[in-house]
């Protein structure tokens, strides 16, 4: 068996056994198998697949390649599979840490359409989003919630990896989105893990029965090694809430913390609800009135503070752009659709994501939307707050065509 | 459209536009393409295939990659899919170049089991393999048959692609050999083509039904072209001749232009007639009458002789290894069958192959069957003799097993 069998053995359908999967993902790591091998046995597997024992393989080789993290307490974990507006990190992070759930989360950044986690908090002037992993175990030892970027020991094999399938066109494979977060959130320490997994023609996962066979693979990795996995299926035809864009984000996020109810709110408070049954044994509906009164009594918010400032933020400091233009309506009628995808692109154009490495993120800008669907509209009514660095951005027609009106 | 947007539409099985594929095969002549980004589309093309005009178009790219022959005359070529003890060529091209139809032919030196056209050539001391275009234009004015290996400006784009395709495991696509055997066949100016297709496990096309597909393309892609061109289909389970090593080769080829009779000599009897057929506007059964008769009347020898002295060779001093073992039955029956694919892989252990870009053939070395399919054997009698460089080589029994015997 050499890469050329192990290749073309996955060309013709079959399954490659435990070695085999080494043999070419080790191999690729140490250098032995090239990148254009690699990327044709990624195109194997995304058009032709991987059976489950397969995706297990393939996990724990990400897993061992690198470090992995252990606790003294049981800690949580969540994951989205990437959506626009999503900052249900900021706010189920301290739902449950203020219920004594530690959550212990490393986050990447995002090449894409708008800004990852840590770029999010970045915004947060004073924000350390690099921890040693002493100060990663210090920090959740003392206050129970830590969020920082990815060590390098981190599944250093998906970080190639992943590298590679942005560029190779090989991104949209189920289980290999499977090893990849999977790999990443076993190989940090979690016991409790919730994968919120996007559904909609803007997201990787496209349709509902492929988010149904992704929800049961990563609860049958999360099985092998003994973690409890939840999964919730959130639709991103929409955005998730109404603000894009990463300071804008994390304001968002404060005013759920703070009492606001929207969509975003509900997404959080299932999440979290997850997360505390499994970690208390409690069933969800008893998880969600905790969840729930962690906001209301005003704990999650105290812990969000704590969190903050003991990693450094300041968030009194949290600047968005002073230039902001109103998006009108032209007609009368009533909210159809919002469109997540053209969000998207417009906030990247606007300079809240990136496209390459070293583009940088403008963190004060970004969408506003002061209505929601099924919303009635006049004519000139304000349909958005667009917050720009200047008002000489080349806006097309085309570029805020954000919602769909009639 | 980009890179990502051609290899993901070749993924989601949609069709290419020739601008799609000249974006992508061209960008990556230019260097503009990565070599994992084209070996990730090649994978999608080998798995999920090319439509017919998918295929023109990419033959169309090829040629215009490099430079397009031109001749005087009409002049005809032909094309096997690689075989185990092929020497058609060396009977073949004199057949039809007695008869005053010119074959002007380029071919490759093979990296695999056996020797290609040219390495065999080679065995031929004083045969001058590279021609400049004014030498290989005056040869086929002069005398009406020239061989030389490919020169640098024959389809170069091909030339990158299947070095690509023999690393990333993407070699076993019938339109990917179509483009690359067409695209080669018509810019090396040829106007009437035989394309001898090998089937059988050994063989890069395996079935007999992807053997019509392949069959139906190329014909379309010459059509296409203004050429005609025949297809013949021959098994690949046995090797063609008794003789597999290039020298070897080349004498049992000489043998057959004297007069012996074998499945050599059948199949190049048909090769010949269907370029004589096409040439001469006449059926192949008159075709393969006149082509016998080049044979018998020593013709064919005559016109062999003449082209490997004009091109340099002297043919008594080809060589062949005096180190001889003889391969004898240790049982008494039947022969079942001889394996081409065990031929082809002693050979290569022998030295007639090479492996590796810088392995060096050694031309003395090879197989001579002394036997065919059907014939009685008694224990001890001699199946083959054995060609060596020296009587070190560590043959195995498994090395041996060349003939099913029962």
């Amino acid at each position: 068996m050499n890469i050329l069998d192990i290749i073309i053995k996955k060309k013709n359908k079959k399954e490659l056994t435990y070695e085999e999967l080494f043999m070419a993902f080790n191999g690729y790591h140490k250098g032995e198998v090239k990148d254009y091998q690699m990327s044709s046995l990624l195109m194997a597997i995304t058009i032709n697949g991987m059976t489950l024992n397969e995706t297990l393989s393939l996990t724990d080789i990400f897993i061992k390649s690198g470090n992995a993290y252990q606790f003294n307490k049981k800690v949580s974990d969540k994951h989205s599979t990437g959506g626009v507006g999503d900052s249900t990190t900021f706010i189920v992070a301290p739902i449950v840490a203020s219920m004594n759930i530690p959550m212990a989360k490393m986050s990447g950044r995002s090449l894409g359409y708008t800004g990852g986690t840590i770029d999010k908090l970045e915004s947060i002037p004073g924000y350390k989003t690099v921890l040693s992993e002493e100060e990663f175990y210090n920090q959740i030892d003392k206050i129970g919630l830590a969020v920082c970027s990815q060590s390098e020991m981190l599944v250093p094999l998906d970080k190639i990896i992943y590298a590679l399938r942005d560029v190779s066109g090989t991104t949209e494979s189920i289980p290999l989105i499977a090893c990849s977060i999977m790999s990443k959130k076993i190989a940090s320490g979690a016991s409790y893990i919730v994968i919120d997994i996007k559904v909609g023609s803007g997201a990787l996962i496209k349709t509902r029965e492929e988010a149904d066979l992704f929800a049961s693979w990563v609860i049958s990795i999360g099985n092998h090694y003994n973690k409890k996995v939840k999964t919730i299926i959130t639709s991103m035809d929409e955005p998730l809430s109404s603000s894009i864009g990463n300071a804008l984000e994390i304001l968002e996020a404060i005013e759920v913390l703070k009492g606001k109810n929207n969509r975003l709110k509900e997404v959080s408070i299932e999440i979290a609800s997850h997360i505390v049954s499994m970690a208390k044994g409690i069933s969800v509906d008893d998880a969600k009135i905790l969840s729930n009164n962690a906001l209301k009594k005003g704990s999650a918010y105290k812990m969000f503070e704590k969190w903050i400032t003991t990693q450094g933020g300041n968030l009194n400091a949290i600047k968005i752009s002073n230039k902001v233009f109103s998006l009108k309506s032209n007609v009368t009628g009533m909210i159809k659709s919002i469109s997540a995808i053209n969000c998207a692109k417009l906030s990247l154009k606007l300079g809240a994501g990136k496209i390459n490495k070293d583009d940088i993120i403008d963190h004060s800008v970004g969408i506003k939307l002061l209505h929601q669907v099924g919303d009635k509209i006049n004519k000139d009514d304000i349909l958005a707050e667009i917050y720009v660095k200047d008002f000489n951005l080349n806006l097309t027609e085309e570029d805020l065509k954000l919602f769909v009106i009639n």
